[in-house]
């Protein structure tokens, strides 16, 4: 399969932003981009007219709870725990596969409205999360979320079921959802797993670690909640005598996995704790506005970036953000930095946009997840409408990106090497509203009662 | 003119949402708003068809610099100082009437695509704001942004020209541009102006004090920015030995037109001054975005609120924002008060789109506009797409509109009784986009050289 970008106005590569240029594409690799002229001997099998258009790569969502789409605005402007124990719990108490595949299947509708092209996900049934990205033809890695609370048994029913998922090996296989349909399998599956543990205060040491040492014997990424609240350090220190990132340290899982670890939130870390994390190599995910709606506290962004940390953006949940527009994320993330530390000079909106496409983390790549539109990588590529009146003018394209933009300039979304929406229309759309509604309704109808 | 928005599925009233109403208009008012059926003897011009969306009352951007869209993306993560001495104001030593026009122009249009149906402007070359405001159609209130540096000279300068501009009543004359067109006058000019001093330390207090005087006698809101950053109130003590709203007390501006007045950030305010601000009835306008972008502090909004003050909400200019789009406002808004005072129930969803609205306020309504919708108000209206992917599901109307949407969920805007955009398209959107741009680029060009 051959696509060309034909025309675009603006194309932001790495640093540069080049103007008029083709965009080639084959086989989901970028293979060339060019001036007019210099791809005339492209015969593409699609072409997608690049005028009036700016062309990058796809946003990366590196922290998700897809399905909660259904939750959006059920519960709002509440403290965390009755939030979690009214609202939230009692709801996700009656989710049916059902619920998670239509409510990632809507999320998956919003990312792709919005400019986004892959997510990394942690929630609950993961074989419909998985059906639900790739049926919508996003990227994703996808997380069963584990808590065993401390509890042996729920540990080793939660590993036998992590352990039979893995081995029934849904991604590897013809059977599974990244078989391409004639009895082959993906190269480099478009939707792949990841070990998840929740978080320090909802699993046991010895969940932690085994989760580390099953992420580096399958070769996958570890995904957890880190330091998200001042209360989940003092509960920390109060039953393990350290800080959380001391915790994993002590417990051999940053030395174990450190470097194939993304921990989201990444808020209440003191200097010890940054050095560890630089040490080992671990990524953070930011996540502005469900920690500015939670009240959780600020991301020491300007201390990982001069450890050179690798940094990802992300909206969390919908529950408590409530949408999945990236362009939102990058605006919040940086003028919360500006505001908390007083300082406008900090995130400029180049450093930010490079986080929101990838390009300040390594952490994907091996799983064909890339950063910065570049030739050779991956084709995940969003064009955005230059037309649209808060793009008007160009006097400096990724400012106007981040700081006057929403995810409703996003005119054409590419992933994988197909056009996955042009022109703002997204194929099937219809039902998916439709059935996520009908089950938000039942959904809620369950948990009141 | 009679306009029937029919078969609304929501319609937002006061503290009610409620399904399937139709909503009567006639000559600029909100005639009814009632159950299918109730309406059936109202015979309309003009039908806009409400099925699949949402109604509520326009929203109302209470400070602004309309033509500063010119400079979107123009000069950013700066310092305050700086971004003003070597980005913005040689730019806008270069600003000619055309670039006010179109610039404010481009605006209206992004104002209007974001379901906004109210301006308090504040900026140069009142007449040209006027006129453009006017042709987009949109409610505005103008003011001619006075300096004068305390020189006697530049002061006699400035209130001569103010005066002539009130003498001449552009605004109330058959030339002017609210006449109708056959020889009269609209009753209620919806564009109108203001007397609008820029602030206390580039207006020296004669001129505040003539400001005040001349509100009072033309019966005009007098319009002014007040204690953006902490710098400017350490000025005051420096200059006056007084903070900023004791120096317009001592001035007896409060005293001669609080009531008329609104103050723009309004951030750094002690409780004396706070309890001024109560009891003159002045009212004050936040501006999220701004101030998080330029790290200038945060809204006291839990005081203001407690003390019944009047507020309202905007975006400033696009320089320092940078859109003007109010439902990143909103949003941004509810996030900074639950943030900065690390308090997650602080500035509930209902409260702030309540200030959006206007319904917090009741400083323009002898202007002609509105708070909530309801029956005998104005009739500037916005209808919603309840099909946009980030307003699905919907339990709560109000949460998604605040936490969820972005201005692109605006599908229907009317002002005055007037659809100036249906199905997301505004006439004449084409023409505003290339002379916006045009005009830009000759500008910067002009300021750099």
């Amino acid at each position: 399969m051959e696509l060309l970008l034909k025309n675009v106005d603006l194309v932001i590569t790495g640093s540069a932003v080049l103007e008029h240029q083709n965009v080639a594409i084959s086989d989901g690799v970028v293979t060339s981009i060019a001036r007019h002229g210099d791809t005339a001997a492209v015969k593409p099998d699609r072409t997608v007219d690049g005028r009036g258009k700016a062309a990058l790569a796809g946003l990366k969502n590196a922290h998700t709870h897809a399905a909660m789409t259904l939750l959006r605005g059920y519960g709002d402007d509440m403290r965390l725990h009755p939030w979690l124990q009214e609202r939230i719990w009692p709801a996700e108490a009656q989710l049916t596969p059902e619920d998670i595949y239509w409510g990632t299947r809507l999320a998956a509708l919003e990312m792709i409205r919005s400019g986004t092209t892959f997510a990394a996900d942690m929630y609950f049934q993961a074989p419909e999360v998985y059906r639900a990205f790739e049926d919508a033809g996003l990227r994703a890695a996808v997380g069963f979320a584990l808590f065993d609370f401390g509890d042996p048994e729920r540990r080793e029913a939660l590993q036998h079921e992590v352990d039979e998922q893995l081995a029934a090996d849904a991604v590897h296989t013809a059977d599974g959802p990244n078989a391409t349909g004639n009895g082959a399998v993906r190269a480099r599956p478009r939707v792949f797993p990841t070990i998840a543990p929740h978080s320090i205060y909802t699993c046991s040491g010895e969940l932690l670690q085994w989760a580390a040492a099953r992420a580096v014997e399958h070769d996958l990424v570890l995904h957890t909640h880190m330091s998200e609240t001042e209360q989940e350090v003092q509960d920390c220190l109060d039953a393990h005598g350290v800080r959380p990132f001391q915790w994993l340290h002590e417990l051999g899982v940053l030395e174990a996995a450190g470097d194939r670890m993304i921990t989201a939130h990444a808020i209440w870390l003191d200097q010890e704790e940054l050095d560890l994390v630089a040490k080992h190599g671990v990524t953070v995910a930011h996540n502005p506005a469900s920690n500015m709606k939670l009240a959780s506290g600020c991301f020491p962004w300007a201390e990982f970036d001069r450890r050179e940390v690798s940094v990802m953006l992300a909206p969390d949940g919908v529950a408590s953000n409530n949408n999945l527009d990236m362009f939102d994320e990058m605006k919040l993330a940086a003028l919360l930095q500006k505001h908390h530390f007083g300082d406008p000079t900090r995130l400029p909106a180049e450093e930010i946009l490079a986080i929101a496409t990838g390009a300040r983390s390594k952490l994907y790549r091996p799983y064909g997840v890339g950063g910065a539109l570049t030739v050779g990588g991956p084709a995940d590529v969003i064009l955005v409408d230059l037309d649209h009146p808060q793009l008007v003018p160009v006097h400096n394209l990724r400012s106007n990106l981040v700081y006057a933009a929403n995810g409703s300039v996003v005119d054409t979304v590419i992933c994988d090497g197909t056009v996955l929406m042009e022109d703002r229309t997204v194929p099937g759309a219809e039902e998916v509203l439709r059935e996520a509604r009908r089950c938000a309704a039942a959904l809620v109808d369950r948990a009141s009662r």
